[in-house]
C-alpha cells in the first residue's frame, strides 16, 4: 500500500505500466531555481531505452520525455515535476497467451496473490523494468543538481557473467570513463572485457538464455558527515532504492563479501593527513563508515540477476487449471540487462543523495548561483 | 534528524548510549491481547550479551531488561511498550585517552564531521554494537507475536574468515538447527565447521587483531502475496533494517551474488504443483520476487565485516594537533562480532516483517486467540 | 520540501500548477479489484469547476478528467492512479501586470521568501485553488471505495457571511440532502436560506468584493474504534487534510468552539442501548473521542475566509520598487468560493478516512464483491 | 498503529500511562551542540503538574523529570533525549470499580472497540492528560533551542466558559505577559479577567461539574516564508500537533471563524513599508498565509472541552451486562483543565515550528554559538 513514493524531503513517485499510455515520475523537493539541461534528461533517457543495440530488447520506444509541470521560465519553481514517456511500441499478445501461466522467476505468483488477478499483467504492468525509466528521469534532473555542489556519480558493468573487470579507476576522472563507457554496447569501461562481454551476450542470446552480472557504482565528491546512524544510515538509504530496481539480489559497500574473510588490520582504513585535508589510504570501507560518509568516493557494487523470461522450454504451472505444464515464451525479451541497470542505478543512488543532503541542510532550499 | 525510528504501522524508536544510562528500545504499533513470554524477551538478549565466552569483549553486563510500558495484565495493550537495560560495567578510560584520535575503519572522523564534536564518544555511543540490544528486544517481542501465525526466523553464522559453512539445511525443522546453534559458541549449525571457526578465533585473538564473516537468516512461514514492488519492496525494507545493524557491508537475496554468474535457464526457479500448494522446485529468489512474497523460504545472507578496533599500533591522524600519529589502543573488544549479530539480524527482520504484515492486515490490531 | 505527498498506507500525490500544462493528482494504495464509475468522477469535479453559475468566476475550463494508469478492465489494479484535467482556459495577463506587487492577504510575501521569486506566480500557481481539483479527483474515487463499506460523506454550505443555516438535519438520508443542495447555487440544503445566501453574494459581487463562509461536514457509517490516541488522532488527520485547501483558516468538530462555554454536564454525550447497539442520545463529541470514532456520526465545519482578490483598490507594497503603492485587481475572481470548498472537504476527507482504515485493517488490500 | 510519533526530522515519541510506572517522551533530531538548562524543564513541567492549586485535581506528583540519553558535558549530542516522570500518587479504585461502566465523553468505548479491551484503562491510561507531561518536557528542550533563533511561544487563557479576555497585546513584550500570567491561577493575563474565572471554576467544582474554554497562542520572531503549501501547510502541521492534546475540540487561526462573516476588503492584511522591513497593517491571516509564514506573529486559538470526569449522576451504559444504568464519579478530577493547557499548547507548538525550520535548512544540525 502507499509503495510508489521514496524519500523524506527530496520526494519521487512512480507510476504507469509497461502496456498502459504511460511510465511517469513526479519529483518534489526540488529546490527552486536551478536552471535544467532538458537535452541532458533524453540523453539520460536514451541509455536506457531498449532497442539501442541488438543486444538489447527489439522493442523499439522512442522514449522522448515530456515535462508537464514544476519548470517555470526554463528553472524549477520548487513545485512537483511531472515528467513521463508514452508506451508507444506495444505487443501484448504474449502476456495474453500465458496469463494463466507462472513464468518461472517472475512475479505472476506473487502479484497474483497480492492484488488477487487484478493487477495489469501485460509486459509484466509495474513490475516491468521500463517503470525504471521513471527513475531515470528523476536521477536525470537530480544529477544536475548535485553537479552545482561537484558531486558526480558514475556506474559501469564490472562483469557479465563470469567475465569481470578488476581493474581499479579510482585516478582517472569520470569524463574519462564515460567517453570509455558509452563506446561501449554493455556498458564496460574496460575495452578487452567489453569485447568478451559482449561475445559472451551474443552467444546467450543466440542460446535463447539469459546472463546476470554486477554494477559498480562510485560517487566522487560527496562531502564528510552526511548520511546517519541506525535507521536512516546512508547503506540503508541507498539499498533501500536500489532494491527498487527488478532483478537486483545483492548489494554491498566497499570491500563487502570480500571484509568477510579479512582480518580488521588488513581491513582497516588508515587516516593520513595530505595536503591539509584528512583522508584514508584505501577505502575498504567504500566511503561510509556507522552509515555516515567519510569524505572519500562512496563505492558500492549490486548482483543483478539473469533476466527470468527465456525462450527455452520450463516446467512450470499453469494457475488456472491448477496443472504442472511446459511453457515457452516466444515474445522479445533481453538476454541481458547489465547494461540498461547502469543509467538506473546512477540516476537512483542520485535521488537517494540529495535526499540526505537536503535533509542535512548541505543543499539550500533555493539555489543560489555564485 | 529523525534518525532513530523504524517502520510504517510497527515502528521501533532506539535510544541510549554504550556510556550512557541505558540502551533502549519503544515498540509502537504492537497489536493488543498479545500475551508475552518476558522470559523470552530475557533469552534472546543474553544471546547478544557481551561476556558469553571467552571469544567475546569481557565486558561484564547482566543487560537484565526492564519493560516500563504497554503491558497491562502480562498482555500487550496496544500502547507503545518501552524497554531498556541498564550500563554498568563502564571503563571509558581508553576512550578518553584517545579521543582526539581518529581510529581507523571507526565512526571518528565521520561522527566528528556530522555532530561537530559533540557526541559522545564513549564506548562509541550511539554508534555503538550495544544499541542493538534494543533490537533484540524489540525482535523478542515481534518474534512471539509472528509465531503465533507460524512465522519463524532462524540466522546462524554461515562463514567467519575463509571458514564457510556449505551446508544446506531445507529440510531440518529450526528447533533442531536451534539447538545445534546454542551449542556452538560461534552459532554455527555445523559441527565441524564450529571447531574450525572457534579456532581461528582464538588464532586471531591471540594475534590481538579481528576477523569477519557471514551471517545467514532464513524465515518460514512468511506467506504469499506480502511486499510489493518499487519502493517497499521486500528487500528494500529488510535491507534497510540490516544496515542498521554497525559492521554490516554487504546483504544478498537467495542466489545473490552467485546469480551475477548464471544464466537464467540456471537461475529461473520452476513452479510445481505439490500436495496441491504452489512451490518452487529449488529457491534461487531467495523467497522474494518482485519484491513480494512467494511464499517460499524467505533466505539471504549478510557479511559483517572485521571489528575495527584491534590492539595491534596502526597509522592514523591526531585530529586535534592535525598530525599523524601512531597508535594502538588496549582497551576490551571482540575480535569477532560475527556470532553476537546472529540474534540481531533475527531481530531486526522480525521487525521488519510484522510490518509488512500489519501494512497487509494480514495480521490484525487485536489478537484472537482460537 | 516533499510537501505534495498525503497519507500513509493510502497516498496522494498533487502536482500541477493553474496557468501550467495541467492539473494531477497520484492516487497510491488504492484496494485491487474495484469497479469505478468514471462517470462519478467527472460529475464530482464538475461541482468544483469554474463557470458553474454566475456568482462563481467566469473562467471557462471544461475540465475533463484524463486517467492514464492504474486501472486495468475498469477497474482498479492496486498500481497507483494517476488523474488530471488539462489548463485550457488561461488569461495570465493580471498576473504579469501585478507580478511586483504584494497583493493583500495573498501568498505572494510568502512564497517569494520561501521559493526566492523562481515561483510560477501566473494564477497563483501552486497556490490556486485549481490544485483542489485533484483532490476532487482523488475523492471522487475514494467515496466510492467508501461507498461499498457504507461509509458516506456529505458537507454542505452552513453559513456565507452572516447567513447562518442554523437548522439540524440528523434524521435526514444523504440522498435527501444531496438533491436539495444541487439545487443551490450556493450549495446550502436550506432553500430559505439559499435564496438569502444567493442574494448576498451577489450584492458582494457587485461590491466588487469578497464573502466568507461556513462548511459542515458529517460522516455516516464510519466504524467505531478507528484512528488513534495521540499524533494520530483523527481530529489531527482530519484537520491536517482540510488545511491543505487554500482560504481554511478554522476547523472544529462536535460542539467545538460552543463547547468552551459548556459545562460537562451540559457537553458530555451518555451511552444509551438503543435496539441492542450501544449509542449516544446526542453528538457533542463530533463522533471522535480520545481522537477514536465513537461509531456516531463524525461532524465538523470549517471556516472559509473571504476570497483575497477583490477589485476594490487596497494599499499595499510593489516588492521591486520596494515602495508603498495603490493597486486593484481587474482580472476575473470568485466573490465566495465557500459553494466550490464543499466538494472539495468531501473529498480530501474521503482520502484521511480511507487510509485510516486501511491502517486499521478494517479495509482489505483486495476487494472482496459479495 | 504506530500512532506515537510525531515529525519529519525533529521527531519526538511519546510513551507510558497514567497509572503505568512512567511517562515519558523520545526527542529525536535535535542540533547538536546546545547547551541546556534543565531547570528550566522542570519549571515547564510544574506549570502543567497536577495539585499546583485547588483548582486542578488533587493528585500530588512531584513529576521530577529524568534525563537518561542524548546529553553529554552538558550538551546536546545529536542523538536522541529520553526524558520521563515517574507515576507515585496512583489511586486506581476508582477506575477498577467502573471498568464496564462507559464514562460518558470518555475514551471507554471507543477504545474498547480499538483495543478490544486490552488497553490500560487506570486513569485513562494513554489518553489521560498525563500524557501530556511528555509534550511538555520536549517542548521545555524546543523551546530554549527556538530562542536561541529570537523565536518564543506565548499562550495564554482567552477564555474559561463564557468569560471572554477581548484584550489584544501586541505591543507588549512576552516577558511581562509571562510575568502577569504566573500570578493568575488560571493563566489569564488579564487580572479582573482572571478574577472571573478563578471565581466561575470554584463555582463550577462545588457543582461537582466541569466547564471548558479558549487557549490562545502567539509565536513571535518567526521568520517569513517557512512551512509549505499543500499538505505540509503550518496550519495542517500545528493543528496536527495540537489535536493530539485530550481535550481539544477546536482550532483557528488568525481571525478563524469571524472571517467567515468578514468581506475581503475587511480581512486583507495589507503590506506596508516599515523601517525597511515588509510587514502587514493588521494580521486577519494570523501569520500564515498559503500555508507559509509571513514574517508576522503567527496566532491561533483552541477550543477546550470541559473535562468528561465530573462527580453529577449520569446515565450510560455497563458495557459488560449490556444495560442501562445511572453512574457517579467519585474519584479527583480537574473542574477545569483550560490553566493546564496552556504550557502544553506551547510546548507541542514549539516542536512542529523546530521541525519545520530543520526541513527548511533555517536551523543548522550542528549549533554554532556567536
Amino acid at each position: 500500500m502507499g509503495d510508489n513514493t521514496l524519500g523524506t524531503l527530496f520526494k519521487i513517485t512512480s507510476f504507469g505500466e509497461s502496456h498502459g499510455k504511460l511510465v511517469g515520475i513526479i519529483i518534489d523537493g526540488t529546490p527552486a531555481g536551478i536552471e535544467l539541461n532538458l537535452e541532458f534528461i533524453q540523453n539520460e533517457l536514451d541509455k536506457r531505452r531498449p532497442g539501442q543495440s541488438d543486444l538489447t530488447t527489439p522493442r523499439k520506444e522512442k522514449d522522448k520525455v515530456k515535462i508537464v509541470s514544476g519548470i517555470f521560465n526554463d528553472k524549477t519553481t520548487g513545485a512537483p515535476i511531472c515528467l513521463y514517456i508514452e508506451n508507444k511500441d506495444i505487443d501484448s499478445s504474449e502476456y495474453e497467451k500465458f496469463k494463466n501461466i507462472l513464468r518461472p522467476s517472475h512475479v505472476d505468483y506473487s502479484a497474483l496473490k497480492k492484488y488477487g488477478g487484478y493487477s495489469d499483467y501485460r509486459g509484466s504492468g509495474r513490475f516491468s523494468g521500463r517503470i525504471t525509466a521513471g527513475f531515470v528521469m528523476a536521477g536525470a534532473i537530480t544529477k544536475q543538481i548535485l553537479s552545482k555542489y561537484n558531486i558526480s556519480i558514475f556506474a559501469y558493468t564490472e562483469a557479465i557473467g563470469r567475465v569481470l573487470d578488476k581493474d581499479v579507476y579510482d585516478s582517472i576522472p569520470f569524463k574519462e570513463l564515460l567517453k570509455q563507457r558509452e563506446n561501449s554496447p554493455v556498458r564496460s569501461i574496460n575495452q578487452k572485457k567489453s569485447e568478451e562481454m559482449e561475445q559472451l551476450v551474443k552467444e546467450i542470446k543466440i542460446q535463447n538464455d539469459s546472463i546476470g552480472g554486477i554494477v559498480k557504482c562510485i560517487i566522487r565528491g560527496f562531502p564528510a558527515g552526511k548520511g546517519g546512524p541506525i535507521f536512516n544510515s546512508l547503506e540503508s538509504k541507498i539499498s533501500h532504492a536500489i532494491f527498487s530496481i527488478p532483478g537486483i539480489k545483492g548489494i554491498e559497500f566497499g570491500a563487502g563479501f570480500r571484509a568477510t574473510k579479512m582480518k580488521g588490520s588488513e581491513h582497516n582504513d588508515p587516516w593520513i593527513l595530505k595536503e591539509g585535508k584528512v583522508v584514508t589510504t584505501k577505502n575498504s570501507s567504500g566511503g561510509i563508515i556507522g552509515g555516515i560518509s567519510t569524505g572519500m568516493p562512496i563505492e558500492f557494487t549490486i548482483a543483478v540477476k539473469p533476466p527470468a523470461t527465456i525462450s527455452i522450454p520450463q516446467k512450470t504451472v499453469n494457475i488456472d487449471k491448477l496443472e504442472n505444464v511446459e511453457f515457452e515464451f516466444t515474445g522479445r525479451h533481453d538476454p541481458c540487462i547489465v547494461p540498461r541497470v547502469v543509467p538506473v542505478v546512477e540516476a537512483i543512488t542520485a535521488v537517494v543523495l540529495l535526499d540526505s543532503l537536503l535533509i542535512e541542510g548541505f543543499i539550500p532550499k533555493v539555489f543560489e548561483s555564485t
